[in-house]
């Protein structure tokens, strides 16, 4: 049985994350002392992944009001949730999860009783902790099948374990078919400049005991030229209401690659990574990051000191080169303004 | 003017290497004391290029017979030469400057007298080196022509003077160009896992004065779309008969990636790249390297300790992506196998 790895932990009153920037060398977990501290951690990816990012955001807005005073008016811990919301939300940009786990929360507790309040925001984070799980399992469930025969994949960033409270979104069906004794072999891009890749899903599958391959982006279309990739899979932080999705940095570029050799590109989109509101791709605020990240490496400086940086942390695909999305509702595929919203019915 | 920076330099009876693992944080030219050091330093990379790696293997030669007593037989002198280059023919088996220089040096001493072969072995290993020097300027001149109304390019690895011995092969028509007082700015992908881009090109076009951003590889997609790349120039290291090319890994995908968005792809070939004994691209040798280079940098660890590594140095481009070559013969278009040819005609 594959064990999701505890990336966001509630304990004893208390809220801690896993520190992946210290992965594959060091597993800590980080205690929140409050939502500043979890601000700090989203910003600088100390947890990151759509999913992950939405439950840690949650509890955020807990660690925000959990100390106010017992006797505390509706008004004023209402608005203390509220600034705390504003706070968080412009921790990262791109990833939809934030601003969805946020909404969320807020909508939950629109007509509980003061005393209540507190305890209801824990509740809410708690359960939609629990729904990301059940979601990876889900996704793991649909994914599957689609994989049937297929003897390696190569996957991009980390939308594994790490990326999720649950066993992941991209690597999901990965996973479940290991369960059921299919074992795939994994390529993984090392997903400069952070490495989220050699560092993280390198690290997960290995924990799990099975069989993984890092590779530079750059070896990407030799590996699909020689290696007989059956897939390739992805996470992503956003999608489109048409299908355009915003993954990491690189996603574009390996969506390209698998069109021009045949090989189909599934993205694992949990519900709350689609953002109806957005009609396309062109609509999604793109973060960019600092230029250390690519001039550097592991702390070295690695390009002159006077040289221009373009770094953007992630990309935006058009949906024509999505084969399927792969959601806890089942497979999506084109044409996906129609299918998205047909599948989505309902949800919240 | 500009200037071609010394990467294999000959002063007062020695012979000198810019090391360019050290890059861009210093600059430091190292004495070759024997071809024991040279072959190092090209199996290292301390030079590398194809042009580069030919001109450095022809003072190899020169190193491996100079000490050689003076009274020494033609047949020892031209034994000791055949042991030094199947010795330095081993340091890197995908350039075939490295054996076409040597072939070079060894075709040019067939009738030489034993007391003038020394000195001949080291004229020739002289001649390749300006005749490399030559081949940058007029790549230089019949590549700019192409890039009129450019305003921004694409490159990977480098491909500029430090891979040669004069202004470079892909970066000199941009070097001609800024001559003739058009700016062209220069997308750098920094090319992992040794960062030739990001270390070596951004380097020297600083050097040069010229703009230049540096982007990790997999942002080459997302600037092809965003950033009005009117021209992916690329450098080669082998080049087979029917147009298929050997370069720095990555140059596959980016090959791909440009044809996706309509954007042309010349390669600068000199012609001492260009193997006409190689049919095609699959039989070419393509050298893969040490995992190390993949899971770390710089001394830092950066994947899971028992992970798979996939490292192959570079990667081979069919024929159908190529837009051109620029050779100093000139700018050559399919059909490349009679094309190739016709240029070629006696060459040697």
């Amino acid at each position: 049985m594959i064990q999701p790895i505890e990336t966001v932990l509630f304990e004893q009153d208390n809220v801690y994350l896993l520190d992946q920037t210290l992965l594959p060398l060091e597993r800590k977990m980080l205690l929140m002392a409050d939502s500043a501290g979890l601000y700090e951690a989203i910003k600088n990816l100390r947890v990151r992944g759509a999913p992950a990012i939405g439950v840690a955001a949650a509890y955020g807005l807990w660690l925000g009001i959990r100390d106010m005073p017992k006797n505390s008016s509706r008004e004023a811990i209402l608005e203390q949730l509220q600034a705390t919301k504003n706070y968080l939300a412009t921790a990262r940009p791109t990833a939809v999860n934030l601003f969805w786990a946020l909404e969320r929360v807020q909508q939950k507790i629109l007509t509980t009783q003061p005393n209540d309040i507190i305890n209801a925001v824990l509740e809410e984070a708690h359960a939609i902790k629990a729904h990301e799980m059940n979601t990876s399992n889900m996704i793991g469930q649909y994914g599957a099948p689609l994989l049937r025969g297929v003897s390696s994949i190569l996957t991009h960033c980390n939308a594994g374990s790490l990326a999720t409270t649950g066993i992941g979104t991209a690597l999901a069906p990965i996973y479940a078919a290991a369960e059921a004794g299919q074992i795939i072999h994994v390529y993984a891009d090392e997903t400069r400049p952070l490495l989220q890749g050699s560092r993280l899903t390198a690290w997960e599958l290995r924990q799990a005991g099975l069989p993984v391959t890092v590779i530079t982006d750059n070896m990407a279309a030799t590996v699909m030229r020689q290696k007989n990739i059956g897939a390739v899979l992805v996470g992503c932080d956003r999608v489109a209401a048409n299908g355009d999705f915003a993954n990491k940095i690189g996603t574009y570029g390996v969506a390209i690659l698998a069109k021009e050799h045949g090989i189909p590109l599934y993205v694992a989109a949990p519900f709350s990574t689609i953002d109806f509101a957005t009609p396309d791709g062109s609509r999604i605020e793109i973060e960019e990051r600092h230029a250390s990240e690519v001039t550097h490496f592991a702390g070295v400086q690695t390009a002159p000191s006077d040289v221009d940086v373009f770094n953007p942390a992630f990309d935006v695909t058009p949906a024509k080169y999505v084969t399927a999305f792969i959601t806890e509702r089942g497979v999506i595929r084109a044409p996906f303004l129609e299918e998205l919203q047909r599948f989505g019915d309902g949800y919240s």
